[in-house]
């Protein structure tokens, strides 16, 4: 897992490299169809990476997106009308069969459906009218995290490639800050030390980092068996914020944007609960309400950030997972492939 | 919250009889637009709803649902085209400012939108284009019981009105079947008083049951503080199966249906893990497999289950709240009504 997230620079720069032609090429096919959603269809890793689309592409594009429920296509069997959206399954594997039948179905009612995968010989590439591909190479480690953030860059292609020119996102600086990223590695390893014994946790980011949160809820739930809540910093007050209490650790992606505010009463809030704050940021104020903190380049935009703001939470994991004694490369219970039908 | 529990039959039949003509002039009116897109805008328990009215609107209108980032419109300030879109809000106290702004912001992409919502005179109710009333009367507890449903029958009443006549569902056994679930509250307290030292579980449901998981797994955290966390019975594989060790608490919601095979697999996974598993079910091979199981009435159909199986839920909860030595009416650090900004 260490090693995977080492490569992420490399495969992030390949990908750009790759895949920029072929996206600009589907973004003109599909300037032409009049495409009025685009439904994203993933579970696991990948519905987060989707998660972080959704809002990159509402966003940038002007186009409303759902992320597909695929038993309404597998279990339900619902005829759905779909002529003028356009469906993009995202699986790592290029296998998982519920992702597949959903793609196939939406093929059946009208839609365009595109797949991003890591694997160019998978199912997927068969099923969809276009693929995608995350060139990463083979992901060894169960906890997926090259191929998340590869993920996240064909996205981020797919909205420059939906969006009107004057709304493209430069991509180009992205595997720079993901490779900043991880000359963190010492002091997450210092930190993640202190979690040693850490049961349960809220993990909360909002906005285009609020994928990012399901994300490392994830990788905590998989590498270190910690019950890791996830939510919108909005949603938090709805409820779940009475769980905290004296030095309950809420985890947070807080960059400079929008979101800051939010995040900011969010802290205030927490900071009188007596909780125990841990942000990775790159704003001074944010971090100076957290307990503690790891600061990214200020240099970074809130459109930037997503990709290199979820490294140091991967590298956090996976030595977390070492302090508590454990294997982050060996989960029990789980295997690379899930099928679900 | 015990009391206002025991009033949701009442209030279904009431807003059942209340609403209905209603509805018809506005499926009516819909018709005749180009419906091809609705997007559901919610918070807290109001969200949950939302979930289920997703898996309803698409599997008995075949129109795609989107649950709305309300961010999208409030923070990222995103001019999304809503030309075609039909936009619900759904707020209990009809008072949430994203919501209301994310409507705002609908109406100005060309929306036409619907407010669903316990008071009459709230901010939604002049916001919106139209207003659905639940007729509950006033919520006094901080955990929303009565109202969740009373927005769960709006959303079967608003699917009715969006489906093609052979698709709608007859609800008029709804309010009886969440009153033979009442019957079950010794039961339930029973079983809380088991649970009564547990600090974290993982609550699993499936489609039109998914909202359930993340409605109870709420109310856990709310009344009980108890870390939560909800998955669908298919994402659970995905990495949470992790999570479980010997005597590890899955609650799961288990009515019969097209969820009931991947229950299954489910269940016999976690017998192997030797996990904790107390489902809610109508189904005795799925009760038989569980560690524990409240039944509910074989008669009820899948797409009728939703409200009756959330009430030993909301039971569950109250209950076990007071079995903690808490009070499920006076949950730390909340309030009623959440304005996000």
């Amino acid at each position: 897992m260490l090693k995977e997230i080492a490569e992420q620079p490399v495969v992030l720069e390949k990908t750009i490299k790759a895949e920029t032609e072929k996206l600009g090429k589907i973004g003109k096919f599909l300037h032409n169809r009049d495409i009025d959603l685009v439904v994203l269809v993933a579970r696991g890793s990948s519905d987060n990476a989707a998660q972080f689309g959704r809002y990159l592409i509402e966003t940038i594009c002007g186009i409303p997106v759902s992320l597909a429920a695929p038993s309404v296509y597998t279990l339900y069997k619902a005829k759905v009308n779909l002529s003028r959206a356009l469906v993009v399954g995202v699986s790592q594997s290029g296998e998982g069969s519920d992702i597949n039948s959903s793609l196939e179905a939406a093929k059946e009612y009208g839609a365009f459906t595109l797949g991003i995968t890591n694997n160019a010989k998978s199912a997927i590439t068969k099923v969809a009218d276009e693929t995608l591909l995350i060139h990463a190479g083979r992901e060894k480690s169960v906890a997926a995290t090259k191929t998340y953030t590869g993920q996240m860059l064909q996205l981020y292609l797919l909205a420059n490639a939906l969006a009107n020119k004057s709304k493209r996102i430069d991509l180009e600086k992205i595997p720079h800050f993901a490779n900043e990223a991880l000359k963190l590695k010492e002091q997450v390893k210092d930190i993640a030390e202190r979690y040693a014994f850490m049961e349960n946790c809220v993990v909360v980011g909002r906005g285009l980092n609020y994928g990012n949160s399901f994300e490392l809820a994830l990788k905590l739930m998989e590498t270190c068996y910690v019950v890791a809540e996830r939510f919108s910093s909005a949603d938090f007050f709805h409820g779940p914020l009475a769980l905290v209490e004296r030095r309950f650790p809420v985890l947070m992606f807080a960059p400079q944007g929008v979101t800051k505010t939010g995040n900011i009463d969010l802290l205030k809030r927490l900071k009188d609960l007596h909780a125990d704050s841990f942000s990775i940021t790159n704003d001074k104020e944010i971090a100076k309400l957290s307990s503690r903190s790891l600061m990214m380049p200020a240099e970074i935009d809130e459109f930037l950030s997503p990709i290199p703001f979820i490294v140091p939470a991967q590298l956090f994991a996976a030595y977390l997972s070492e302090a508590k004694g454990l294997n982050p490369d060996e989960p029990r219970s789980l295997s690379k492939v899930t099928k679900t039908i």
